[in-house]
């Protein structure tokens, strides 16, 4: 009888998929994993540094390469890569497809669970390489590549086991003809479309490539992993940990293939161009997500820029509002997808249990709790991070040009742990509700717009419209009164953006728990896929049904 | 508390679509629906001709036109249908909306079983405007158009209401915080994309349409429906049926509209392109369905056309094959989706159990086969139907003119109860495997392809070429060992074409079961969708998750 090593680990999974209520498979403190863990992942990742990075089994390299850099020390991290061709990519992932797609989806499942069980094991080695490509603190860099991350990827193969059992492999249809009847043996299979390539961004280059990696993998497709040359590290360490189960499990490492490139010789348009290539999954710009969409005969999946709106109609408490909000605005310095740029409030201000407060009382205290986490000197460095790229360093620069009243002026980030880090402090802007020029573009990274609307119709209708003309993946919204809440939420939905209310305290807008938010939902200009809801595993395979006469 | 009348209905549905084994909730006998039953449905039919279709709860017609013809008597149907502008339909849509999309599935899905109801009380109405539209004889009129689609249309709901329950209206999320812990409310919408349109075809104006129909309205979309100019009567009846059960439930009709057009003045294309459509379901041929695949912005769901393949070799008992195969290339004249047209046959015979058969001697024994039906006066009229338009005649009748061997030519179908039918008996070709400029073709209507190959291995390795080229619905193979049988699989599979084995006795190719087969996988060209797997419902609707901060 067949053994499924981890059956328990996917029956849970696929029920917490199903009862969206809270469930993790990964514990998101540093503690869970031991108490030496986080010491050894630091010296495991300095032993990395300055080196080939060696630990792929894949051969036939072209050249080597690398030119990532921290943006905490500002130094090359001086890892290389192996170069590949794309040709021999697309080539050898077939070859390796076969004994794969053969492979029933529970035992396909089952070494999959076992892979990020692997994967766990390098979780600190994975966080120090994020934190050092990406600029995100290190807490972040840890939960968001490794827990958060591996429990994404769960969510995935849960979902990609739920989908592939979903009819019986064979069965006896029988239709009753008077006295007697007719029967046919059927059988349903599962085909995998055939070749993933995965292309990761450069600010999560863990959490946004392993659902598209485990979805490809988990319904029957090789996957080839093409991230952002400027953040290799993180996913590398991965990808070797995923090929060598493989190999220990008698399967062909090159059903999960690293394709590094660099920024003089991409090789993303060659991948997903190539005839060998059946699945795209994207993370990055608007612009290569719309040329990666308009490929025809590919099957992609998409998560693009977006516009994400705060609408303040009504509080409680305006203190632990605007706390909230400068938390997650200033959450690795709005370098998250999710995190809020547009901030829609009524002119007239804003209404709260212990009394009215006009626009610019909200905006003057929206701006002190700014500085006030920004200067706390046990949390500020910590929650800004650094900035991935000198692009973000420039917007962030140039946003008191922009034409709009400044309201507080971003500066330098002065660490005393990382006298060279690449930071600012976020911006604050207020602009009129006529302004569309200035808030309708994403102004990716630290710089924030409050919107000075006639009312909070006026703050719906405009981040409906935002949502709608350029993407949203979140929305905030503060209200107290049920009716204005199910207005904002109608108007929302309607452009296939959630709403999170009345967010405070430890709970911010721009987290998405596994196993219960969809993350983006493939509605609007944001993307066209959702994590992980059954679309994005029932693209990437197709079922086909055999029928035979009985006797025969 | 909230009472669903068709509940168990629903449930059994639902349980039908995962097992897959033999269900129907209408039975395919005509003496199932009374003893009367035909004889009023044809007396209703008769009253319906020669005046304009006033059933329709539909208003602001511009103008009345229709242009059917009967393939029976080659005389005008004389019903005209009321001709609407596009804008008008869709702004009818849309206002018609939000009532719908707001009333939760389980509703929706009881009313839209009792429309079901409805329209089995016209199945014989819809029986006698099918045939003399189609040109399909009585029986399969009644077949397809009344119980087989009605059983379709159910599958799409029970889908429909199985996806839109598949994750909790609201429930409490709550992640454990040491010794506190954090709790969310949530809540899933499954929000409805927009207007869905259906376009369909001439030959199954019912069968075809329904599915698509139904998944519009269960996922809480108002839907158009574009009959085909030719073959309007039947779905005319349907969608007056869905309308009288829409206003009695105190819905809008307008939920559920006919957009009847002409040969003249065609509509289609400025539906699909008008901002206020999202969902397209087309069923007809290649040209206009790429087309329709191409637009940027819209879900579509297609059925193409498609090449669909026989190979044959090796059987038990070679008439009992050759019987069953003549009988699913003479149905409704080879006028189904899922007809064969190309048999590939090894140039060195087939084996049998009661020895071996050349070549020729199966050429000569399939078109003795053919014949005998053909000829036969109880059978041949009655499985032929007639021909649905003068480009399948045409079609038909230049068959001699391809350049192949001709084995058997076509003949005017000579019917002593339709003296003006418009028919011809099939032309059965032999062609060399090299001659694929011939058989790469879709010949829809009566004219078969019987390929020479190498062996079983060309054979399949054409069939195989074909499917992923030019699309196939269908392949049918005959084979007696288990590993060429395998090898057949997998080769067609691999092109997302489903086999059917061995087919002898009551029992063909072309018949695909409600609530088992998938019709069109939605893998290769002949269509992109596929009746009714979990995408057919998905793509039309986007989960959508709110959170609260409870208490708030």
């Amino acid at each position: 009888m067949l053994t499924i090593k981890h059956q328990n680990t996917i029956d849970n999974a696929v029920k917490a998929n199903h009862e969206r209520a809270f469930y993790s498979q990964y514990p998101e403190h540093p503690k869970a994993y031991g108490e030496n863990a986080m010491e050894q992942g630091a010296e495991k990742y300095q032993q990395l540094l300055n080196k080939p990075y060696k630990q792929l089994l894949q051969t036939n390299e072209i050249s080597w390469a690398g030119e990532e850099l921290s943006p905490y020390s500002m130094e090359p991290l001086g890892v290389t890569y192996p170069i590949f061709d794309a040709n021999t990519l697309v080539e050898k992932a077939a070859a390796a497809a076969p004994q794969w797609r053969n492979t029933i989806v529970s035992v396909r499942a089952d070494i999959l669970v076992e892979t990020l069980e692997a994967i766990k094991d390098r979780f600190f080695e994975i966080a120090y390489a994020t934190m050092h490509t990406t600029g995100q603190s290190f807490m972040m860099s840890f939960q968001a590549s490794g827990p958060h991350a591996n429990d994404r990827a769960l969510e995935a193969i849960a979902m990609g086991y739920h989908e592939g059992t979903r009819y019986p492999a064979t069965l006896l249809w029988e239709k009753p003809m008077g006295k007697t009847s007719l029967v046919l043996k059927k059988e349903f299979r599962a085909i995998p479309k055939g070749t993933g390539i995965v292309i990761g961004c450069s600010t999560f280059p863990v959490w946004n490539s392993l659902p598209g990696i485990f979805a490809d993998l988990v319904t029957g497709n090789p996957v080839i992993v093409k991230p952002h040359p400027k953040a290799i590290l993180p996913i590398a360490i991965a990808v070797s940990a995923i090929q060598q189960v493989l190999q220990e499990k008698g399967f062909s490492p090159n059903l999960c293939q690293l394709a590094a490139d660099t920024s003089a010789a991409p090789i993303s348009k060659t991948l997903c161009e190539h005839p060998g290539v059946q699945l795209i999954d994207y993370t990055g710009g608007s612009q290569f997500g719309n040329y990666v969409e308009s490929l025809t005969g590919k099957t992609v999946f998409t998560e693009k820029a977006g516009v994400n709106s705060v609408i303040i109609d009504s509080v409680t408490d305006i203190d632990a509002v605007l706390q909230n909000l400068a938390f997650s605005v200033s959450l690795y310095s709005g370098q998250m997808c999710t995190a809020p740029q547009n901030f829609f409030i009524p002119q007239t201000g804003v209404t709260t249990t212990s009394g009215h407060l006009s626009f610019d009382e909200v905006v003057q205290k929206f701006k002190d709790a700014i500085l006030s986490l920004v200067n706390n000197p046990k949390m500020g460095a910590g929650t800004l991070g650094a900035l991935q790229n000198d692009t973000t360093l420039q917007r962030a620069h140039n946003a008191n040009k922009l034409g709009a009243k400044v309201i507080l002026e971003g500066q330098p980030i002065a660490s005393e742990e990382f006298t060279h880090l690449r930071g600012y402090t976020p911006t604050l802007l207020e602009v009129n509700s006529s302004d569309k020029k200035i808030f309708e573009q994403e102004l990716f990274g630290p710089v924030l717009l409050l919107i000075k609307t006639r009312d909070t119709n006026e703050s719906i209708q405009l981040a409906r419209q935002m949502a709608q003309q350029h993407g949203a993946i979140t929305c905030a919204a503060y209200a107290t009164n049920p009716e204005v809440k199910e207005k904002i939420t109608e108007a929302m939905n309607s452009v296939f953006t959630p709403v999170s209310f009345n967010f405070t305290g430890f709970i911010w807008v721009n987290q998405h728990a596994a196993f219960s938010d969809f993350h983006v939902t493939g509605g609007n200009p944001a993307g066209n896929a959702s994590f992980t809801n059954p679309e994005f595993i029932l693209r990437r395979f197709v079922w086909v049904g055999n029928r035979e006469v009985t006797g025969s």
